[in-house]
């Protein structure tokens, strides 16, 4: 049994975390530790476990302390929080997925620069891999220090990925229209988030300064070989959870959507949490699940190809991976815990 | 493994209990039976078996010539379409769980009544079983033909029932204020379900006259042994998922919450699926899983009782409770294949 | 030109107030005050506005001060809040309209028990009218000090009160199970009415403690020269606007669906707001009007008689419902102002 | 008194249009056309006009015998159906607003291409004028057949016009990404847009095939007088109303967002119902009324301009702006019967 104590488990993510963790064979959760519902039952924060689960929440000073009871930390705290959780927890010899963006970006000065802040562990970014597992699964496997991917990202990434690898589109024109659910924006009360603020409409955000752009640059970059600079737009959508993510390229060669879709098929083809449909994506039938489906047309008349890509915010874009980057770390089978389709409706 | 046939399987219900039947460790679905989906593939119809599930939906005859194949029978049809079915199955040898309302009521002349049609298998109503374990667990043991309860006589019959069985109340009082999500109506294009039809709007519907209301009155009449009749007001709410039913009685001693509480947990004391709760009910904790919740206030200045209980009506309201009924037929553990939490949010 | 200010004008009560007098032909906005926002222009708040106003918030210390400027000072702020504003306002000759719960209650010792507070204005509840014009019209014309009804008393007393005007029920049986958008727990971020907390969820609350309960009472028991007490259950759905209150009580008397139905048509014959349908209402068909729609029926088999009304808790049951005050008040066609009727979808 | 018939009054954007017309106070509706609810009242389709009005729906043969008692016919059919009225109507002297889009594009053979549908009156695409009063509305004034734009054209042309005016971009660089509420797609029963299918997901549709492409390019080629092609991608949101359009182009000037801002302040100086926010639009603001909200960033890394729109798709985009154009063409102010703010929330 895998030992994991999880930090910042009262958040939307947190909780995900929690409720793949409770039921995955392989795992013991010895603590849980949270920042405004210390010496309160887990059930008290959400009612689905009332009965279940009888942990009370602790907090991180006393997290610190019951580290060497565990394995793997699991950290799910707004960015500039985990610093020294993770030098410490490295210390101890434990393995570390930060849901949080500390360690994703390698360049500090990138860092820096997007997220208004002097990166505190420089030394750590060399030792940190991105845990998006379709196409950094081999460096995963061996790393302390796991920085799983951004909601966005994930999904962006494995939209755009097979495009960059077969050298299909012009680098200069890629733009992502994402598309993300209320969830995404955290359990913390605030005016923009109250259900009358966010039900019944639609909105852009963030244009051309959300966060997660430069992680997107970064992993597109490496893949191809090329810097990228990319056009990012997020949008918040009146639903719980999901992600469309709408990307659009131009294309340098001429080919069909059938050709595209068979390298798609090529580029994906073991992998167990994408799905490349012949229809377009719905957030809808991922929603609960860790997968990733994908559609795609190209659109003739504007020598433009469009891939839709969705997932579920919460579980593909940061709890399921977590536990799929886990998987890896401790040699388990990649899908353990994580095998649910999507409930419908 | 226990060899399944789905008769109804591209409703909402229907598609619930393949969701479960999918991942049930001890079940194989033989086949799939749609009216409106002959010949396509069940994933055409549902997006989350994408990849994962290849089958293709057959008619009903089919499913009728290929019943020797299978143990265990469910039928997801508008009620009247099973009647030749169950007698075709039975006289297999086949177990029968009839999601459909046809052998709920013992007594045909009120099924008649209400349902405005005349029973077709009288004589199979003696062998027929309520299935609601938490109150017929034994019965069902036996049983060759399960009648799976509706929704909202499953929410409110567990909300009552501890009311009754302690003598508490006066059973003239009764009143079930009972609120559904839309899947509830089903999955057939129909106006009055339009996203735009339900979206951002309440409604009663029935009132004196929904269907649900004698299955609830004998339940409840057997188990305190006097005839009940009650009133019951159905209410369409927008969210997908789950029926919360709020039901009102005058109590006939003088008693606290705390003492009704005390009763309620020893009743419902080793029921898995049953969570009584010191707070109230929100259809959220329990959406996605086999739980009902229950909460109970006494209101002293009017001496009365009122007891809110919470299902999601796809699963203990439908396909959870059949699985759950299947279990019990085929000696498994009651909670197998059922012991999902409520994902949230 | 009738001057108008308003307190508490930000909330989402205060707003649709805004919304209200900002097109009200006889009306002018003379001041807006805020607590939160003040010193910011009032499309900052709410984007509706933008181009179109241009009012700056004011705090309420000058909001006092400008109280010279007005004819007509609206309070939407919450109970415990209003009393010295109250005093101030009446001392200058100014009609006060106070959609707050103070001055509702005419019995100081009922107040202080369910609002936990000590009524410090006790000698002006005999100077405050209740302000549900389709009962008291006529004691309004002369108020200086309107205490406008809650959201659910408009809903509930509206749908009771031809019971009790002709005599119909056992009045100790009225049980009112009420249904309400979530605008109706305000604009303060909190917790609990996040769109994560309550999308896709309904749940009842306050079961037999909430505040509205002895108003209902009050006005009911005026009506029938009858201490009344009932039960009420106020439950939170997921959308915006709205309450649907489905009321029950025992008949005394057999009496037919449509002999109730001619009593209503009979009560409220010359009523422009109420609307006796021979349907069941939705709350869809009077969102963003002042309407308040009415049905029932009755269930012969229980002897009992339903209720079903329907209104938008931010208009009739708050804001459209001040102004129908203000245009009692100030001898202008009572419907002025407010007779838009909603929109669909 | 305009005297004004209505062809498919009882589709949502039919409804909409009866809706400003009945308040209209320069408009008599003479008529209301149906086709699936014929001899009903209008009130039984949408029961917010209950007790308001009583006209009986009536059927497309009897609106024909009755056009000669209109000045103004309002056709809101599916395309295809509106040839022979608006003919018929045109010849009887009568000023036509065809909501439908068979008299948007001006090239047959595009329309053929698109609709898939060969052109039956050629003849009147000369004499037709598309309604976009923020640009044509010159030509409107004095139009006997207005062809009154689409949702998403409306939204995308009022976007982009004053880039494209201004000279600002690449014209072959342009990639639309809009976002439409559920009602967009009619009030027909059909599976895709049940509630259960609908909400809790967000999908694109109709990727470079979708019939407002050509609508979008026309007016805009028009404007820059070049031929634009364009891409567009149309998204389907949990939500009743609302278009958000978001609009992607790469600068071909070094320009900053405020000067953009400026150029934009220039283009809408004068009209009423373009809003040019500093913040990014949101449904929210603008649903229920007939504005067009527009807010704009460069993203200097990648050299693009994002243009952000927000429209109600019924109002703005149907049935609002066919009254602005009955406005123009009857010689009343633009804004009558429309100068409506949104509700929020």
């Amino acid at each position: 049994m895998i030992k994991a104590g999880i930090i910042g488990s009262t958040g939307y993510a947190g909780q995900q975390l929690v409720w793949f963790l409770y039921r995955h064979p392989e795992v013991k959760i010895k603590f849980l530790s949270s920042h405004s519902y210390v010496g309160t039952s887990y059930p008290q924060s959400y009612g689905n476990y009332a009965k279940f689960m009888k942990d009370i929440c602790i907090d991180i000073k006393e997290a610190e302390d019951r580290m060497p009871e565990i394995d793997v930390l699991f950290i799910a705290l707004p960015h500039g929080k985990s610093f020294d959780l993770v030098k410490k927890a490295l210390h101890l010899g434990i393995k570390v997925i930060d849901l949080g963006a500390d360690f994703r970006i390698k360049d500090s000065s990138v860092y820096a620069h997007w997220y208004n802040l002097k990166h505190k562990s420089v030394d750590l970014l060399d030792k940190s891999f991105y845990g998006l597992p379709e196409l950094y699964r081999k460096d995963i496997k061996n790393a302390n220090l796991v920085a799983n991917p951004g909601c966005y990202p994930t999904a962006s990434i494995l939209a755009l990925a097979p495009l960059l690898k077969f050298n299909l589109i012009e680098t200069s024109s890629i733009i992502i229209d994402a598309k993300s659910g209320v969830s995404g924006a955290g359990r913390s009360s605030n005016l923009s988030t109250l259900y009358g603020e966010c039900n019944e409409s639609i909105k852009a955000y963030n244009i051309a300064t959300h966060r997660h752009t430069p992680e997107i640059e970064q992993a597109l970059s490496t893949l191809c070989e090329k810097d990228i600079t990319l056009s990012f737009t997020p949008h918040l959508v009146p639903m719980n959870r999901g992600i469309l993510a709408t990307c659009y390229a131009n294309l340098i060669k001429d080919i069909s959507t059938e050709e595209i879709y068979d390298l798609y098929h090529i580029f994906y083809e073991n992998e167990y949490f994408v799905r490349v449909i012949d229809g377009l994506p719905e957030t809808r039938w991922v929603k609960g699940s860790n997968l990733c489906d994908i559609g795609l047309r190209v659109d003739e008349r504007t020598k433009k190809v469009v891939v839709v890509s969705a997932i579920d915010n919460l579980i593909k874009g940061a709890a399921g991976q977590a536990i799929q980057n886990m998987n890896i770390l401790f040699g388990l089978k990649e899908s353990q815990g994580l095998e649910l389709l999507a409930m419908a409706p």
